[in-house]
């Protein structure tokens, strides 16, 4: 940011009063302007015991293997967003959503709250967004071409936990050193 | 948003290319400006079988009892924003986090990330944002003067969970119309 939104003067980044942080700050129009961690909202849609993955069309990581998921919109609730990035991504039509995960990435300042979903019937597709969508064993899941430490993690807890039987929602962290060896 | 925080031209709110929704954008520097639902995160603070409340010094909602919450800042955890805000507005120090709800406000855009959490001691005391700050029994809890609608609502879960024993992770939504009533 290098100009407010409100006037268009130039900002600097300053502690407001009664804050502790620094901000950007418009000195002719006093407004501060918050910047805020956004949250990544998907799924990890199961048919039976496979996983849908999808093979990303579009930067960053084209050509590597993911979950469906993207940003929260605004006046949508998580599972709606959850639910929406799925059926942009892949076609899929889910039901049966639970929550699952909620991941901090603090380095960018991103959460991920990843559902657990069922497909209503075996009906996906390549979109704009994904060159290839398909329905993998665990045995068959392409470890080396997953494209996000996230997603990586989100796979691994799940198997976990799928051979304990128990889906408890839990609260976990990726750290940037996670990020730096994938 | 006025002017493009980038190159400080007018905005427009127009659909961009490939995308689906009216955003705000730059037809000088073409830079797309995404604006995403707010996380506010906060705390039930426990001693004993008492809950910590605080009367808000600020407004909105000046005068009225709130649990300790407000807005995760970038690069922290949810769990540290969490711990964060009850100590800048309690100065309580807080033990054995857990996430309770997660709830959905999409006529504000906004989420509330709100954990279970006990007092290490029962210290705790008025702040700049708390004109007062006090442990609650159940019967005690001043029902007519709670500040918002997400709050009431919680507190009402909290107290049944409490007495069928269980507190299940859970994510739910907080209506308008809930607003509108309180």
């Amino acid at each position: 940011m290098n100009y407010c939104p409100d006037c268009a003067q130039p900002v600097i980044v300053t502690i407001p009063e009664k804050d502790n942080r620094p901000r950007h700050t418009c000195k002719s129009c006093a407004s501060v302007h918050y910047e805020n961690p956004k949250m990544v909202v998907g799924t990890i849609p199961l048919w039976n015991d496979k996983i849908l993955l999808c093979k990303r069309n579009i930067e960053p990581r084209k050509g590597y293997w993911t979950l469906p998921a993207g940003y929260l919109e605004n006046n949508e609730t998580v599972e709606e967003g959850a639910r929406r990035e799925t059926e942009e991504e892949t076609g899929a039509i889910l039901t049966n959503l639970q929550p699952y995960r909620l991941f901090d990435i603090v380095h960018v300042s991103q959460m991920y709250c990843m559902f657990l979903a069922e497909l209503t019937a075996p009906n996906f597709h390549a979109t704009e967004e994904s060159q290839d969508v398909r329905l993998f064993d665990e045995a068959d899941i392409p470890w080396d071409e997953i494209a996000f430490p996230v997603i990586n993690t989100l796979l691994h807890h799940f198997f976990v936990d799928r051979k304990r039987g128990s889906f408890t929602f839990l609260i976990d962290q990726i750290t940037e050193r996670m990020h730096t060896n994938c």
